[in-house]
């Protein structure tokens, strides 16, 4: 029998959330059950809960950051059991066939991954998100969290944690490797800790300079305001990678120049509007510009491996469920340091 | 003393050329003495010789695709003699010292590598370019070449095929990788030709079907008109690697499509505008856009000792020096088949 559990619903575009309930799908052979701790809050939630993505499915429960606890497993489950730490990222299934699901590459499914929330199921069930107090995930799609971290601040690893850490991974941060972020936020923090334990030289370019003593105490090497522009022509040539967390236009041909012979710029944030360049920002030192997307689920494995062994976690602000609304608001003004957590166990009608 | 020899002058932006004379140094210790047999034209001649690429120096000796017979070597020079079939390309010197000449990539020389014509030397002195009867070279710049290949078809492989090589090695192009060519010219044919070479699945995307039989004949294994929409379309995903040689302005998402997974899409061609792309066509499929610029001298010889090997050359008209002016009307016409070369034996006034 599906399982009606209580969720936290966007009823339309926009609309504020309301609490209420959503099924789960009866536990088949490989699914776990998990209850639910924390749900961070991405970007990405208010984008798709405000449609501002193209066509979104409503009603809508967000969330794709999850961390919890296993309480049931199907009867073919054998890699989790009940009581298990685990997480759940951005997709929780996909073709598990082509040349990309057998690399470990999920995310570029070439059926396309289903995504945790705002998508179908292949059965074309719609999927729910983290929002909510229980899921049902298939255990190949649900990560181990170690014991090390608390599931608070590991649950934004699930999206923003390996967001950073595929690129810093797939361009080769490590010693001898200067890297910059570009912003200093919910994923701009993860990524200045990660390149920082990755063994790179690290640089924060952000607006201002409002957050430099938090960068620095998560390892920033230096920190720079791209709102001086004088930061520009200082940098000229200095990074062998830049990864860009913001969703703003970008001077493209000034932040190419910052990059060192075959240095790479790698978009993880998404502006909305085309971004243009000089082809001649790119041929006079070999230079690239790329995109990431998440990462697979054995690379999300590595990095919550990766986090514990290095302390590294997400730095977060847990709210209710009552916070919900402000708390989109404060991300979209850049006003949270840095992550919020939804504690789920607010959400049940009282 | 120095030595004056027969040139073809232009006198100002966009002057016709004039028959005259220009000095070369007197040959130094490490310095090689070349009788120019042939010199071909580069579309970059063009925009220099215009003025179309800022700031240019006047009289200006166009000609970076060089190649003749070696007629005298200074004192100190041990790796070429007298008799020796010899190649001058896109630079005559560099710092040498830096991390990029040190790599053999001179064209990215720190210093700033000395263009064979219209830059100057680190003396100060003015550089002219092959469209000469005589020039005077060091040695560490001078190529080998080899007795497979005649000096008229040789020549363009100084600059049209050193720029599409360096990228088709850099990107890894060979057996199973899926290369289209954008734009069938100068730059294009000698790229069919080296993918070709080189194993890898080759395409062309040309404006129309008009050259296809060349193509095909050169080892395009696929032709597509660009001018159809339904090429796009058709092609979705399909190339690891797309090189434009093109300066006209793309439709770069259009492109990106057609990218596979990790794809990328290399200009060696420059355009003039800013090219603009949205994110997300980089992000869906982990794709890059790059640009790859001329290549190193010891990636040249390997390119020139390849193509004796592979029996490949550059197609061309060959032509005097009294045509020059209307071969760059007909090149910017794109009226060319493929590359000309004007036979400097023509240049000295009869």
């Amino acid at each position: 029998m599906p399982l009606t559990v209580p969720a936290l619903l966007a009823r339309s575009a926009g609309a504020k959330f309301e609490r209420g309930t959503i099924e789960r799908r009866e536990l088949g052979e490989h699914d776990v059950l998990i209850d639910i701790a924390y749900a961070g809050i991405c970007h990405s939630d208010i984008h798709q809960a405000r449609e501002e993505w193209g066509s979104a499915t409503f009603p809508m429960v967000p969330g794709h950051e999850i961390a919890g606890v296993v309480s049931a497993v199907g009867s073919g489950v054998t890699t989790r059991s009940v009581g298990d730490r685990v997480g759940v990222g951005c997709f929780v299934d996909s073709c598990r066939e082509c040349a990309r699901c057998q690399a470990g590459e999920e995310q570029f499914c070439e059926r396309g991954m289903v995504a945790t929330y705002n998508g179908r199921q292949y059965s074309g069930e719609p999927t729910y998100g983290g929002y909510s107090t229980q899921i049902v995930v298939d255990e190949n799609y649900v990560l181990r969290i170690p014991d090390e971290l608390a599931l608070d601040v590991a649950a934004p690893l699930l999206c923003a944690g390996i967001t950073l850490y595929s690129p810093l991974k797939n361009w080769g941060a490590g010693p001898g490797r200067r890297v910059a972020i570009v912003g200093m936020g919910g994923l701009g923090h993860m990524g200045v800790q990660l390149a920082h334990a990755l063994g790179a030289e690290v640089s924060v370019l952000s607006q201002s300079l409002s957050k430099e003593a938090d960068g620095r105490s998560l390892g920033a090497d230096r920190y720079y305001a791209t709102s001086d522009p004088e930061t520009f022509a200082r940098l000229r040539g200095q990074f062998d990678l830049i990864i860009s967390t913001v969703s703003a236009d970008l001077d493209m041909d000034a932040y190419l120049r910052m990059l060192a012979f075959e240095g790479s710029f790698v978009f993880v944030g998404l502006p909305e509007n085309k971004q243009s360049f000089r082809v001649f920002s790119l041929t006079a030192g070999r230079r690239s510009i790329s995109g990431s997307n998440i990462g697979g689920i054995r690379q999300t494995q590595e990095m919550l491996d990766f986090c514990a062994a290095h302390g590294i976690a997400s730095l977060v602000e847990t709210i209710t469920a009552d916070d919900v609304d402000t708390a989109y608001d404060r991300v979209v003004a850049s006003d949270v340091r840095y992550r919020f957590v939804i504690d789920t166990s607010t959400i049940p009608t009282s």
